[in-house]
């Protein structure tokens, strides 16, 4: 193997899944003799995505390689929940490690197509792991669509049928955005030292290769921040229909009152007991005047609230 | 062609305007051999504004050149949204190189400009290139305007008649002017390195002409903040209208339970039918003295809200 | 003229206010011969303020020189808002030209101290530019005074009768504010150049002049940007007086519902005319029963209310 | 001692754990001879973590050393408040001095793997300061760990039954989390220095492990902002809740009031003693009538409730 | 005079405290020379803190000095406001003149432990500067102290009792804390400069004293940030208290409307006079049935409110 390496006219992919405890103990210490630092950070499952730069000192035996740890997403609509997968890189002049627990879809159809002989990507680590990259980056699009959808219709329900769900469908979309920006906040810096052309084993003329990759995570950034603008903005006007159905609600309870308000006040008026004392009761038309009374007031109480336009 | 592009003296400028497949690939790829990845940037969308320089390598066959993406935008408040087009150029010493899928204002008046042999810009890719980019800038002044008078027009309907609509109207004005904020910002660092005098390319006594359209552009953007902090006091008027209105109909509702208070209870107690145990029945005055407490409390009751200003 | 300036031992100063344009181009292109672009940025009126260094190359016939707009702010309370005047510097090393649509008070004021002949201004244009900006600057406190009193209003006029005006009057305050801010953010980062001593035009021991008037400029930032905290916390004051308001409104409404709820429910009860089965009807002291047991149950009612302190 | 330190291949670690103000004064002065601000600043409290490089002058009798001074936090669930307790390192070439008022568990488990005899940690005064370091930040773990059941906890509470503790609670937890960001940013700091490599007393080859532990103290910081921000859903699910049972209250309210009206209307109505005047008295079918207006117009409203979905 | 001073052994310290215009003359001009613009900006009261380096040009007479100004606080818990006091420092090699228009306890105490002769203090004008801003410094910790048991008091009342005047109070601290913030700001830019050793008046080993007073002002600094977040959290209890406050009015309102409304009901419709046609009124066990019906209803209305748990 170490005599395969030392051609540097051969380039060789290792592809890691889910390997056995003693398979990366093989390819990682006995073959590459990385450095145990990476290893450790390589095996054990780290949050935030990182790149490192290992030059050997005279008593190292490995060739001086980039370490890249970097999460692909994978969003399913079912529970609403971003899965990370973690994928990791061991990038030397002539070969390339890749190690992840779980498939990848971007490893996949990356080797599929390096098998199927595409001339240019088979041809350098560089370049697949550009692949690579390229396709994680091209992964967060259909997560990002179906996000975008489900936003516009949380602004449909926000409109027309606010209720508790409503809000805590906005909050938990919004808790998911959030963490999206946060995954891909730390991969842009990331991203953003090979744009630059930081590394010196990604080759000069692929930088502009990395930059555009880098362009569409800052884009996909953009996006998910114009989604938290739109959340929020769903959430406010969630919180002024809920308020305003109470004001409506008050308003048909004040209206009510006030169209009663001319019977009530007029049958418990004429209600009283006094029998003998009150001259309406003795008057021919008292009960006919007590009617009219009742219907104008009513009639100009309803007729107040239809130029209020109250209904 | 190469003859042509040879002869330093002279300056071409290529506008390929909704090109078929075959026109690009002659243009871009057959005579002026860009690099590849600016090609596929060019013809594919692209979100994001970006510049990037080009040197030639020693393999390579084109002229140092800048590639630049940027977005011109077309506001039309039927709809309200800002519709943006790409424009991509090519600069190189002596050519200039403009593809867009859509026709673009700014291309048109400069070509007819150029046409009517208006001596300065037309000598040279620079001075071109200036001319269109200013011409972008300038064409977001009426979207602007528009967006001043709609917003004026909101902030009268907030304080007037605040309806659903006007929450509706308020947030998707608010996303709009997000959105252009959201456009310009990547465009003004774009510029922002031409103001810089970043590129060779452009010669440095353009540069401040250069600097002229980046002030521009970083004035909209001002703008645009301000129009976002406008709206944003709209939005609170509007919600505090809103709240007005039901504490309104609350107080309406108090006021007219109290002034029917007196008349309810004297009729609910005059009502009772102790027939034969009740003095009151019995006096003389019972009605009249029923009839003055109730009037009395009546106006005492009105001329207390009055005096607390309810009406 | 040229003649003039080519005496090293005068300086020159031409102010042109509302020059026509035929003295205008007679000043600024056939004596100074300055830039174009200078010249119509002179004209033409700029939005943002700025300074660019001149340097002429062998073609250009002008003397190096700085270019500075700047803005004077003229705030009258009557309609609350905040006029800016555009001037236009040409700072030369022995001239200086103003150029501005307007009258100015600073010009004029420093017009008059350099006839009375006080000595160390009139000696050079970078001590009559540093006058003239220091008398822009100074120009800010009047208007600060005045909207500090404005504010100091406005808590008060929240706190005792919060209106539909008050509110308008805040957010009116508050944009009014904004403004203000947006124009002094640009002007301060052009003079913190001159104090930084970026220009070579500016001699070296005028320069803690320059960072003196920078340092005033920078304080009215941070006024206007602790005047912006207090406007939004009366905001807050003026929206919770206003929803108190209501509170208070419903409290009036329950209370009273309360305290005739036991008349009403004795009366009601007693109204019913079950003649001739009701026991208390023909009990002696079934009225007096009625009127213990209501003027009971509302003293208990008031009671309740006082403990609990609603009103 | 002197002796002691004078050889380089030996490596002394001084661990003072609530030393007298004796024992601090002869190791810190009379036989390490540090400088006296970092002493003061070793026995003082300091509130913000810092790392201070102290190189000899002429005058001085130390050996060059970092002085840095890091907070470890122990938080019990029972008084959720975070207590931090200081923990100040001398750390020379060839010896490592650690002072601390109160036991730590991070101290103490290196000490146990140092006398264990783990080779690697005991070899270097920069090896056991990572291990320390470390130690320290995995500490934070449980309580994140914790705080992160806690608000799933208030999650549950602000969706069900919101009451005053939970407003208080959420309020407290908030504070709690911003009290812990804001103990870990300037540890940050701190780190960052180490991970950057700035000192010389740290070997080269070890940056990469305090780089590790700079990038797991980053992530908790990262955790802590996700969790303020899932905080402030909380309460804004909270306030929602809260104001939507008002709302609840008042439908009922209104709901009742709606429903009893006919009742209350007819009942009044016919309390009317115009006996020999209201021809429904005499009709035959009166109270059935009366009956039968007032059972459909319930049935009406009770329908109308119905459809809008009030129940 | 300038023979003491011209002896670099010798230190002079001359304070002035509310110096007469002549004696300001007398020591500023006439003995140290400053540079005009320092004693301008030394005897004008100036809003915001700085230090500046004034060396001699040729024709200056002075020798090289620092110029500052800083302004110590005093906090008075009556009245509620930082009164800040200006302090201006001139330090040159062998001389200090501090000038002050109020008198200040750091210079007081100083002056006493310079007179007492503590040798270390007394020996050089950077020691003497330390000593002095340490004590300002010093002096904002009772300030602190005091505003945070407001702040535990002000939470105490915002959950207990919240009323008008409990909002006023919140709003005015935080009003205060912002100011504080405010003056503390640019005090700590000045002080970051001595910190970062880049005056050469200031020897190098005394640095780490100023970094230290640094550290405790940055330490205040995020202190009353804290402060600031405290009185955010307790202004939404507040807020929430007193919306909470209506909701119970409201439920008060709707549970006593509710429990009247069986009586009420029951009363209204058997206070109809259909005398003769009701067989409820010629039935024996009539008012025995209107009782039962008007018991068990509102009984089970009581029932529904405790299941519900209203109280």
């Amino acid at each position: 193997m170490p005599t395969l390496l030392a051609d540097t006219n051969l380039f060789l992919w290792v592809d890691l899944e889910q390997p056995t405890p003693e398979e990366t103990k093989f390819v990682l210490e006995d073959i590459f003799h990385f450095h145990p630092l990476s290893i450790e950070d390589c095996i054990v499952v780290s949050p935030s995505p990182k790149v490192e730069e290992y030059t050997p000192k005279e008593e190292d035996r490995f060739a001086p390689y980039l370490f890249m740890v970097i999460h692909a997403v994978d969003y399913s609509r079912k529970d609403g929940v971003f899965a990370t997968s973690e994928l990791n890189f061991f990038l030397g002049k002539n070969f390339l490690v890749t190690y992840h627990e779980v498939p990848l879809k971007s490893i996949h159809s990356t080797e599929e197509r390096c098998l199927k002989g595409t001339v240019h990507i088979a041809r350098a680590p560089d370049r697949v792991a550009h692949t690579l990259l390229d396709g994680i980056v091209e992964n967060y699009r259909p997560a990002l669509e179906e996000l975008s959808l489900e936003i516009a219709d949380l602004e449909q329900q926000a409109l027309q049928s606010p209720g508790k769900e409503t809000l805590n469908k906005i909050l938990q979309v919004k808790k998911e955005v959030s963490n999206l920006r946060r995954i891909i906040g730390p991969q842009r810096e990331v991203l953003a030292r090979f744009a630059r052309g930081e590394f010196k084993l990604i080759r000069a003329h692929l930088v502009p290769y990395y930059r555009d990759v880098y362009d569409r995570l800052f884009h996909i950034f953009e996006l998910a921040q114009g989604y938290i603008d739109s959340l929020t903005g769903i959430l406010q006007v969630y919180l002024n229909m809920s308020s305003n159905h109470t004001g409506e609600v008050v308003k048909l309870l004040t209206m009510i009152t006030l169209i009663t308000t001319p019977l009530t006040l007029v049958g418990t008026w004429y209600g009283m007991n006094f029998q003998h004392q009150m001259p309406e009761y003795e008057w021919k038309y008292g009960y006919l005047m007590a009617l009219v009374v009742t219907v104008l007031s009513t009639a100009a109480t309803y007729w107040y609230f239809k130029k209020k336009k109250w209904f």
